[in-house]
């Protein structure tokens, strides 16, 4: 009674082996100030959780409007990036239409499109992860074009020009997930703002140290915005993710300087990395692509340390592992069991 | 660069006049006790906003099973049932397979199979709002078959005998959406225990108490359990929701005292209607259906008396108005404006 490439697929593994340190999701080492919390708690005591939620998030989004600079309308807000992007593929695509993207990217843009019927379509990125002329050149008759700004797991923002190129050749809707965009400093929201026909996803997940309570924003013109809410789930986000994430947008001076200690301890990591001959890649997220000799043998080395990171299967990403940063005293355990490994 | 349905689409309205008494959205008039309340909060107290949920409600998906008195493979959480419905369709339609439903039924069947390219078949329940033999004829060849039992916003259970002809005659999968359920003790759940091949839908949004934080449950064989965890988005249910959920099923016993004040309650309102000449249709939910002589007039007049009920602008439901019963106090306001109204 499922579909027949459904029921070929394989379930995304969601076991993960214990460890001690967790550097495999790009998550925040911090989670929010017991100060932010308080308000946090004190509001949801407030709340009554047996009414359904503000269907649009309307207070959400309008700290979120503010926070990013543009006006509510431009605004949708989904249970972490991934309910955003699958509504955009929802709201664009009919069964055969082109979803394009570069290899590797965020894995959920191939396993969401095929459940949409579209037709994938992916570029290999070239020799340091930067977007080739195939790449545009595929994009061209596409629906939909996903761009990561900083891309995940590469960790490097394509060329600015580049991204333009394949924009004005294209007739799809390019979309730049900006999940990292806090590390790198770099955005395209207010291109959005100024008219510009693109998306942008930004979430709540990593630098906001909220990946627990799932909130994603989708900045988009007002015209995507209601198609989207058109094909948007009338209550997708619950009220205490809801008010958790008013309350970080009221406070986000306070979370955003956890940003430098991680950039600072990122470019540390880089570095560290580098000497070692671990081959990192350059990075402008929270995290590091690197390339050791042995990945595999690497992998459960760190594991038996009681460390955990990220190992690929993908061609390109075989001999790659993903480690994002954590606390300083976490990173300091992590260059201390490389070195044991190395030496 | 939308899809030309989707933009023709007019979005959900989720714009409510405002009013005193809410008895429109067929929720609890309970919000969860101070005591369990309390268990709630230092549950959230003690866990990491900063670290993704865990993918699969392992802990929460345990205790639905105890609940509903199934394996743990039997069960998928999801973002409320309206997500839940959104990954049956995605996992078993095909564009241009058939989603059969009657009508009238809950609205978000048609919306989300539209959504997904799925022809969509609907035949008239009859007279009294029970299954015909066209709806059978129609579900031969479904994809699927979505029921609710009870039926909103009829508020009966069909006929098991008939819904069971229907189940035997399509090759399609039914599913039993028994968000009501608790009021009308009756499911069949424990038919798809048995091996039966059935999807049952169940919600924490109404009995228990929670559309604030929306959780449900799909029940199915392993098989289809499987096959929507590959179309799941990962981290679909927050953690502060997952915490909340547990709490409710760990305390249910004290939870669902509040069904039978509400059943009394809905028996009371039913037979007050009647007295007034207003038509109630017989109920097994926690609303009542009902046909005044001019339901848009009568509508605005409790609006003014300062209670929202549900109007309807589908053909057989022009004339009808829905309100769920609300506490012993609400109910009494309500009664009390009524009489005025007809008086």
């Amino acid at each position: 009674m499922l579909r027949p490439e459904i029921a070929a697929r394989s379930g995304y593994d969601a076991q993960h082996p214990a460890a001690r340190i967790i550097l495999d999701a790009n998550e925040s080492p911090y989670d929010l100030t017991p100060d932010i919390k308080d308000r946090v708690f004190s509001r949801l005591k407030q709340i009554p959780f047996n009414r359904y939620p503000e269907a649009n998030s309307r207070a959400l989004r309008g700290l979120a409007a503010e926070h990013l600079g543009v006006d509510e309308d431009y605004i949708v807000t989904g249970n972490g990036s991934d309910e955003l992007i699958n509504y955009l593929i929802s709201a664009c695509i009919d069964p055969g239409d082109r979803v394009v993207f570069p290899e590797p990217s965020f894995s959920m843009y191939r396993i969401l499109a095929e459940t949409h019927h579209a037709e994938v379509i992916t570029e290999p990125l070239g020799e340091n992860w930067e977007l080739t002329d195939d790449l545009i050149k595929a994009s061209r008759k596409a629906s939909l074009v996903f761009l990561g700004y900083p891309n995940n797991p590469t960790g490097n923002c394509f060329d600015r020009e580049k991204i333009n190129e394949l924009r004005s050749e294209t007739d799809g809707l390019v979309i730049i997930d900006e999940a990292y965009s806090e590390f790198s400093g770099h955005s395209f929201v207010d291109e959005v703002s100024a008219g510009e026909p693109l998306v942008v996803l930004r979430t709540l997940s990593k630098a906001f140290g909220l990946a627990g309570i799932r909130t994603g924003f989708l900045i988009a013109p007002p015209q995507i915005v209601e198609g989207i809410s058109t094909v948007k789930l009338p209550y997708n986000l619950n009220r205490l993710s809801q008010v958790t994430a008013e309350e970080a947008l009221k406070n986000k001076e306070t979370i955003l300087k956890n940003v430098d200690i991680i950039i600072e301890q990122r470019n540390k990591l880089f570095d560290f990395l580098e000497e070692q001959g671990l081959k990192p890649y350059p990075t402008e997220a929270n995290f590091v692509l690197f390339r050791p000799s042995c990945a595999d043998g690497f992998y459960h080395q760190l594991l038996e340390s009681g460390i955990r990171v990220r190992s690929f299967s993908a061609p390109r990403l075989e001999n790659c592992l993903r480690v994002n940063v954590g606390t300083p005293a976490e990173n300091q355990t992590l260059i201390e069991a490389i070195k044991e490994i190395n030496s």
